[in-house]
């Protein structure tokens, strides 16, 4: 039994880990902390939750965190916990960090896109939290930085291409299509706003969307030096990532040579579901559960591989994959707490 | 362990049914009957069971049902399986029955909304299954009618007024709002075409809905005589019910005396929340799961009680009822397999 | 022609009635004041009137605008533009109000809902905004409080019960379904947040909405004196309201009979149609158009008439009541810029 | 003024255009044809045109046709109206046609997409109905080919840069979001059934969308030979399409000289709008309108241009451009009944 602490609580990753820590049979959740909720049960935040977690949300204080739990989830934007969770570390409390903040391997990427890295030291000791490329790293280490929602998607729909070497990797476009969920909930803005954003869809940071070198780093990592445009888009729904990615093939293929490359990397991933040749995936089959569906088309015409991926940004794309990193962490089996299948329609 | 067959596997109900089966720990679905999917696998037709439920769909028989399956679940339209049910009750084989065959005490009144009933010998042995009216007798029975989606949320919302003496029979309106998914997955029609019934709500069925005779049924039998008047409407969402109740109250009360009769009948429900006084339910809050949330308003100055349910119309309102009953028909805790909370947003 | 200044114009109500004034043949918009917009183009803030409307919004002075217009248009919240109206009118120019602050017609009933009222002296001079109780003094009056969205789907659904006089108006119960544009765009609330209220539906303010006094008003007007359970609900849709009205009757009635007396009031009602018997409204059969559709169920069985009213609660419901409003004022056809007959889907 | 006569009256198509029609003041709607819906008023069919189109929908007859109308619009699907048109034409009546039968200038790409052409000879004679390219041919023609929704928004997405030869044109992707809509009223499947689509997001028919061609078509007409990679997608709301467009630039370039090319092409066209830098469209600025809204971004790290477009389906998308060539066909103005610029929200 392992006893966690969830920093963060009230934002829709917190607690789409707490429905899934629920459910979990060697979790106990111990210690919520939140911000403007702060002596308010979860449940009275969140009613669908009456009955199931009626925990006070605390203040935040690492030293009540620490005393009170094994393990700590930071759910929490970039930046605003790194030396929390410095301190935690040096507490011997491992720890699953929801923020970009531990992701980038490199300071002056995280620079770049972000801020002055704090905590420089720390880039090394942390792992990326995507166990279909590190679960051996994943299982050892004390610092998993949950991947972003989008670099999930696209690293899962491009990875066995890259590995297999069978794509151009100067190439590369992920073109990405989000529910709304992706933007929390803490922030209230026009763009956020119902009437604005339903019946509507578009694109925003194109091409300069700060997710794009997360991508580039794992991509990279699993073969030659991949550069990607990256096109995220907002659509009216609540939860799921679509990623349409391209890439030109470096010679002749067919759709069934390609699926092997898939299936070689993926048969065996209990998250991960290669399609059959001519299907693709749909966000909705993969919604509240922590799969990923891929499917492939091969542009014979123009030589263009098509890999789509499907997850639900919250789930795979942030509390799924970070409770399947606690699972690698603590020694449990991978897929515990996770077998939720989603629900239809 | 009791193995599980399932009738109708492939519309909505029966699906919903099964994703609560897999989580379920002494169930094993042992044979899943369809009729224009036969043939295929369960999560060809639903990919969100990819590597969670892989059975193939078999044509129907009640010979094979009976002889895989210790318990038959019937997720058929009424009319359909009205003599197979008979036929499995007399091969010693219990039934959960999701259609509307065994929900009227009175033949009468099943022909007047429906047709000639072709067992009513059938309609004293069945119970109604709604547990929080009729545990104890479902715990005895081996033929549950699954309430219709629209009665248990009304239902639920007025049965401790009526229990309690607290209104006026004869002034109930029901103003129910229910998804999309109600209409099912089987009949393609205008109605459910995306782009007519996207951005748009109205009522239908308005003062001759089939399910009017059923909440009288109820309500009646926890008092007073009760005739409603009821108004379905379609509102543009997968799922969810929300049923707004009014009645006028026999004498002046307050918001808090009208809550304690809601407290003295609910309190103890596993599956039923009492709202404190000046909150209201929203659909959102118990989509997926087996939940319902009620919330009262007295209006003084008109000396109405307004008393508004939330459910999932496939859940409480259907599968997960059915689950429910099933739980206390096979003996096992009445909340085994129906955990899931929920999740947001 | 005539020059029309809006003040407050970059709110859903002023850009609705702005995209109407575009197309009016007698209509020249001369002025648009704004607050946090101001100094932008309005086809900034709402890019869909980009090459039709480029005006620059102004600073709010109603010098400037008295000077530039021959009418004001104010489209702000209730209690914010009362003493500009009042000077005004002081200086001859006639004025379209969007806000609440002149539809009551007792100060006391303004100052319970509201606050007290600062110039309660205007409350005998202003006229009710719906031509199709008002017409005649509507247009003789330069003061015009347009009706609350609520209020008129609800009046429209029951004046011809009450003025006819086949209903008991202490029965009157009001179930209203409202898109979320309803809720404005200024203020951004977790209320309006796209993943909060997508996917639900839930009453709010039952039985204490502010809209209510405006309802009994206009209603006991027109017959007995009238009585309302008002209960709003929200719907995941930008625009429009479903009023489901339900009374009992006085002696029984066939429908045919009601929609006589619905007939005779609306049958040559330019923008109200009275449905045949049998058929029920859609709100989405009045997007984006100045029509209200009404149709009406006879609950014989309970003695009960139900009353459903469609509008589009931005137009019919504020801007294009207020456009019907200015034509008659300004002794245009009462048609006018009001042709768009919506679309579909 | 025009006497119009529309076949296939009662689709989304059709009836998108006739609601233009009413508005347009020169135009006469004299007939209208369907199949399932003969006999009905247009407005028993589609309620939100009571009051402005009462007509009653009538059997298919060219004689009938040709006598009532002086311009036919063949709102069929491909191969339905083939021969008919070709005798309207023989009969001297100017045609603008909905499908996709004329649009190619290739019999051969016919055959390969859709099935043998029966009239190839028109194909000399048609003209591709974009005015923004064949704006001098189509005011000449007697038979326009109304173009695809997609290859719309994705030709005036990307005909700039392929005119001013700034991309290489064996790189272009293009990777377009669509309503549900797009899929027609009169064919329901599962794929158009709300609760499936709700909520969801997939791609289809990737690499093998049958207005490829179109688009290469006339992408190549206007500079180098162009070879796209088509990617439709499907998103839940009901009108609109958002066309991103990928393409690497020949050499390197800045936002603003790419933005200059598109100025020199759009600046004076009518309907459509390129947008300041930094700035991308969203369908729903364009939804109802006759407007493309286009947008870019030059991704200078990789070399390559993303070009945004946003239209309606249905409307720029399909029957406005019908109405823009029919005023062009008639020498009316050319944005005669199509002034309504949209509505927000």
């Amino acid at each position: 039994m392992t006893r966690v602490g969830v920093l963060g609580a009230a934002g829709y990753g917190g607690v789409d880990f707490i429905r899934m820590a629920l459910l979990h049979p060697e979790l106990e959740l111990t210690y919520l902390a939140g911000n403007t909720t702060v002596g308010k049960k979860l449940s009275d935040v969140y009613p669908f939750l009456v009955g199931t977690c009626d925990l006070v949300i605390e203040e935040t204080s690492l030293e009540v965190a620490a005393e009170k739990a094994d393990l700590l989830v930071f759910a929490l934007p970039h930046a605003t916990a790194t030396n929390m969770v410095r301190q935690a570390l040096s507490m011997g409390k491992p720890v699953i960090d929801f923020s970009a903040d531990f992701r980038l391997k490199k300071a002056s990427e995280y620079r770049d896109h972000y801020q002055e890295h704090p905590c420089p030291e720390l880039l090394t000791q942390s792992v990326y939290g995507l166990p279909e490329l590190h679960r051996s790293s994943i299982s050892k280490t004390d610092l998993v930085a949950v991947p972003g929602c989008y670099p999930t998607g696209a690293i899962l729909a491009l990875a066995p291409a890259v590995r297999s070497d069978l794509i151009d990797t100067s190439t590369v476009i992920v073109d990405s299509k989000s529910g709304v969920s992706g933007a929390g909930r803490t922030k209230l803005t026009l763009g956020t706003h119902f009437a604005e954003v339903n019946e509507s869809t578009h694109a925003y940071a194109v091409a300069q969307h700060r997710h794009t070198p997360e991508i580039e780093q794992e991509l990279s990592g699993l073969g030659s030096a991949t550069q990607v445009t990256f096109t995220p888009h907002l659509v009216p729904i609540n939860r799921g990532i679509l990623s349409t990615c391209y890439a030109t093939l470096k010679k002749p293929m067919t759709a069934a040579e390609v699926l092997d490359a898939y299936q070689d990397m993926y048969a065996k991933e209990p998250f991960i579901r290669v399609l059959a040749e001519g299907e693709l995936p749909r966000t909705k089959d993969t919604t509240g559960s922590n799969r990923c569906h891929v499917g492939i088309v091969v542009d014979e015409r123009n030589g263009r591989l098509i890999a789509v991926s499907a997850i639900d940004n919250l789930t795979k794309g942030l509390a799924g994959a970070a409770m399947q990193c606690l699972n690698l962490v603590c020694s449990y089996p991978e897929t515990m707490g996770l077998e939720f299948p989603g629900m239809w329609p």
